[in-house]
């Protein structure tokens, strides 16, 4: 029978992923309907997910098989009591590669402290000392999943000293990995630019609070790609005022958009980004759900499945 | 006998060069005598050479085997008449990679447009069109010499397209060469990004001129950390009133330091950076020095010889 794909994302985004879906089901060679509505939802096979889409109740969804999620992070589904499907996380390469160039692109930058340059062309030819070299420069990344390894290797191949660290031991070529509570603490002791890219969990929340700070060296910079409430605001603002922070680049936030009077938009030390760093890109994003649907129908394990108790 | 090795930098340079020196010498097992200042020139054997030194005049050297540059650039001095010495450049291990990291993180910082955040922390969260993947962006290199190679492979590695031009014909993994007249005129016409990386030359000076630029995109950025004069100022500053570029990012000018009343300074589409790009770092610079030295001592053709013809 033809499968029913409900795509439950934002209405605004059906005119950007009906074609892309539509192209990535037929290269799978599936027949599949695609709809953005359904009249009746126990005649839905499976569930295109976006959190700020329509959906909040999955328990109508009686014969779904999967839902798809179309972002990296799960926290804002994975709670869902109503939510007894198998839930997939996006794992997208067009999205993984514009997290690698995010975050290669704020570590150079305050490596080398571009902003020096960019905030003041006042005429001033302004020797300076030398720089460190990137293999001198250790950057720290919390979290070493798909994104986290990635970044790990791409800053490796410019020669940084990388150091990660995840909640299970973990072996990646290029990135000196560390876990446990004790890794921890190793990987923030040294860690002059510190990435956040991990998933946002009861273990994670606020992961960066005053006593992580107070590990890292000071003058050390932080970037956050990751989740906003892995860091706890008012602890990053104390350390950015005591030294111990020279700056904090962040494109999450606990509350989003960010509100226009919130301390980070006036702090010199502060870098907001609008939650860009890494964006789904419809086409690749279609291709792995096509290819998520295309085991479902042909009952192979999907891929990408959520561990509900771990919470990703 | 003993050799005389005169190190002729500046005299700041002095305390920093000569621990750097001592130990590279000692390292390669050479014993001679370092020398900041020679009584008689008729008995140094070799000179360390920064043009910015005290020596314009090398005829009284008259034993000296070899002029061993700093810089990694000879314009200065492949001219000088008095010059009769073997000339060597510098071809360090830390400049290289200090020329990489600057590419790098300017081409980023355009590629992703981070001076829009950076400049506007104005309380408005921006949503944005998606950018596109470095893969989807052409990134092109006029000169691919030592530098420029290394940092086409450090580009390509992160995913870009990268289209790099020499004068003679060259094969290196990862960049798409060309050469010659028509092959500038391809590589110009899809340069999004366009780096200088080109000794400069009677045939590279204002290699980048009115014509040239008009090869390249509209909205293309320039990134020149070569040479001043590989750019012709007038055609540029018009380039960036009409649209053709986007941005210029400059390290280098005709004139150094850049004159404070250089409209370079106040042109919003204009980042100057103090000649930073790449630094000949002394530990390192002073073991390819010794090298050069054993090399002569032993009667072994020297490295990274200049051609006096072609001028670099």
């Amino acid at each position: 029978m033809r499968p029913t794909v409900l795509f439950a994302g934002r209405p605004d985004d059906w005119p950007v992923y009906a074609p892309a879906l539509r192209a990535a089901l037929k290269a799978a060679e599936l027949d599949a309907e695609l709809v953005h509505h359904a009249d009746d939802p126990a005649r839905v096979d499976y569930i295109v997910f976006d959190p700020n889409g329509p959906i909040t109740d999955f328990s109508p969804f009686v014969r779904c098989k999967a839902v798809l999620n179309l972002w990296a992070g799960v926290e804002r589904i994975v709670t869902n009591p109503t939510l007894s499907q198998p839930l997939c996380r996006m794992v997208d390469d067009g999205l993984r590669q514009g997290m690698v160039e995010y975050c290669v692109a704020h570590c150079l930058r305050h490596h080398l402290d571009i902003d020096r340059h960019v905030l003041n062309q006042d005429g001033v030819w302004r020797g300076s000392d030398l720089p460190p070299l990137a293999t001198e420069r250790t950057i720290g990344i919390l979290g070493l999943g798909q994104l986290g390894a990635a970044v790990g290797q791409a800053l490796a191949g410019l020669g940084f000293d990388v150091a990660g660290w995840s909640q299970s031991p973990k072996d990646i070529a290029g990135i000196a990995c560390a876990s446990g509570p004790e890794g921890l603490n190793q990987v923030l002791g040294r860690a002059e630019i510190l990435i956040l890219l991990l998933p946002l969990t009861d273990r994670t929340r606020h992961i960066l609070n005053a006593r992580t700070l107070d590990l890292l060296p000071r003058g050390a910079v932080v970037i956050n790609p990751g989740r906003g409430a892995l860091i706890d605001d008012t602890a990053l603002l104390e350390a950015l005022g005591n030294g111990r922070l020279r700056h904090a680049t962040l494109d999450v936030f606990t509350t989003e958009p960010l509100p226009p009077d919130h301390p980070f938009w006036a702090h010199p030390q502060v870098t907001v980004t609008p939650h860009i760093a890494a964006v789904t890109r419809p086409e690749s994003a279609a291709r792995v759900i096509a290819e998520n649907i295309r085991r479902g129908e042909r009952g192979e394990p999907f891929l990408h499945v959520v561990d509900r108790a771990r919470g990703y």
